[in-house]
């Protein structure tokens, strides 16, 4: 099985809405797609990615660095002897030859959205959804039947405060989703309050709800935020402060008794393993993030889960950031704790896949061959155009 | 003062040399200038930068995300007010706009030579040096009369075994160094001690030479090279193992008695503080090697100043990475501990100004306005190419 060609392009995924750290007005994402000799059911198998979003697209890296050394392997460096298929762990160690350590960020998702896209062009080969690819390889044949799945939403938007943010919780409950997670620390203490008020009004219970602050508290003041916080018993409290201070990370679970999750902006293992030697996080509540799409992709994020098991804590507590199909794959085949979605299914890059539905906060992954993401019509007008 | 175009292009920088973790057969570079509306002396000031070498040109995220930002900033945002000149920390601020916390490599070198033509074109136009201009606005008018200087080398090529690698050595020596780098860990244990040994002849003590693993070491193998090197009192041993590794890090600075380096793969302040919280580093012998240009810049290097410094250290155990020449003006301008350099001025990033002299050691900063790519005919043959 050879690659024939790889294209990328870069498509706007510009939104009037912000959280704490950052506006999305100019946010860009990357698409990919690869295309192989292989025939499946007399179509050429071609692999799929869009990008993870939050950290732009990564066209030039991509383009620069990562694309031609994939195109320039030898078939024997990317193949699997045995199968004679692309063999996504094989391909990955191609792109990541002469990368020195350190410094996991950008080439992280570049290399991540590529090798999102050789996982769906390896699943489609072989005929099977991505979630049963890995959870044959990668987990004893294990897949979960349906998968624990959140709402994420509730942004600063000009024109969503208060009502607007209740009738979009309400819309999450009415479609199925048990559990919401909306932006704060982007307004005045006074007015997250008023909107955490209003989304637990709307969702009924405050263990239905969930806080994000992106990353933007510090030391001075963060404990007033956990203070206001600790009067809703809420689901989650995420991302309090910088990813990498782990010591204020800790000060913080240490001081604050509901759940906190983070790691989204960690890419690699050698980053989680510090959140997981230095943060304090406690592994019978806390959530750990990590975005696979935007550390390395698979193998590394493979790493990721073994570092977690090997500091003692179950991969039950991984729900990794995004909401992306490639990750919700990841999700079930390697039975972690949950799956992050956007809940507008107009969104290309979040949503789920037409026709799907909620049940009791829980999503059963579906039958198609790789992502999926042919059952999902606004992905593939960006993907399809890549190859078309 | 505003800007009037920035332009890029991306430089081989290829070699056939290696070190333990990466070969340098493809490795490129960026080079950036910043043309202004100032004239100095008749021509128009133009900002200049070199990328430091080792991680890659940064073509992609320069053309993609970081010029457009700058480009379209307002003159206010980028200008001091008082002087009218354009002030390289408010551009910073452009320049890092809508970019979340965290994986901070990659865009940290894209940010880090935009910052690095801002200061030369911001120093051109005050007419002065850079590191005239960094003593009097960040360090009391303090700057260096000269600055220790080593030379680095001593890679793994075809070529450099034994004889070659003590001719190399002997050279740079008799050119008025008095410390030499050397690569180690790309090759069996006996090799290494080989050509340490061949190395230590040709510099008369063990004292003059420092070694460098290029981070390739585990929890297995450091012993081993540890106990080795102990046999020969030498200058530092850089790099032991993974740059985020800190457990590790503390680990071997517990064991190994003789200085260590380390920090060259770790790009924000973030990393930087906790390198000094958790690896272990000893302040009266440890070396600092952050790179100022891969870590988004100046702005963020005095970040990681403050950091060392409230740590309990002297910045005078700060001694950069690369041997760019703007890294150069910052040792000077800031009163670090010392400058790296390859000694090879055919080389276009690394080397000494045409001229320039090394004496016991040290090297005496220019009077050349800017950076001083003007006294480098090499860096000017590809950075002139970029405006003229």
């Amino acid at each position: 099985m050879r690659i024939l060609e790889i294209r990328e392009t870069t498509i706007p995924v510009a939104a009037t809405m912000s959280n704490a750290a950052i506006g999305f007005d100019e946010m860009t994402a990357s698409a990919v797609a690869v295309r192989t000799d292989r025939r499946v059911g007399g179509a050429p198998a071609i692999g799929y990615a869009l990008d993870s979003v939050g950290r732009y697209a990564h066209g030039g890296l991509l383009r620069e660095r990562f694309i031609p050394r994939l195109e320039s392997a030898e078939e024997a460096e990317i193949v699997d002897p045995e199968t004679g298929l692309l063999d996504p762990v094989r391909a990955w160690s191609v792109l990541m030859r002469n990368e020195k350590p350190g410094g996991h960020g950008e080439r992280s998702a570049a290399v991540g959205v590529l090798d999102a896209a050789l996982w769906d062009a390896a699943a489609k080969a072989a005929g099977v959804p991505l979630w049963r690819l890995l959870a044959d390889r990668f987990n004893n044949g294990e897949a979960d039947g349906s998968v624990e799945i959140y709402a994420s939403g509730g942004h600063y938007r000009p024109e969503n405060q208060g009502e607007a943010l209740a009738r979009e919780v309400q819309d999450c409950m009415a479609r199925g989703f048990r559990t919401f997670k909306m932006k704060i620390a982007g307004a005045a203490l006074d007015i997250d309050r008023a909107r955490i008020e209003a989304a637990i009004d709307a969702a009924g219970e405050g263990g239905r709800i969930a806080v994000d602050a992106n990353a933007v508290l510090d030391r001075e003041n963060w404990p007033r935020m956990a203070a206001m916080l600790e009067d809703y018993d809420l689901a989650w409290f995420e991302e309090p402060c910088d990813p990498l201070d782990f010591d204020l990370t800790r000060e913080i679970a240490a001081a604050y008794p509901g759940p906190l999750g983070t790691g989204e902006n960690l890419f690699s293992a050698a980053d989680a393993r510090n959140l997981l030697r230095y943060g304090g996080l406690r592994e019978d509540r806390d959530l750990l993030q990590f975005d696979v799409s935007l550390s390395y992709g698979i193998p590394e994020y493979l790493r990721i889960v073994a570092a977690v098991e090997k500091a003692g804590w179950s991969r039950r507590r991984m729900v990794p950031h995004a909401g992306h199909l490639f990750a919700f794959n990841v999700v079930a085949g390697l039975g972690l704790g949950g799956h992050e979605i956007a809940p507008d299914a107009s969104l290309v890059l979040g949503g789920l896949p037409d026709g799907w539905t909620v049940a009791e906060g829980r999503v059963a992954p579906g039958d198609l061959p790789g992502v999926g993401f042919e059952g999902k019509a606004n992905a593939m007008d960006v993907l399809g155009a890549l190859t078309g």
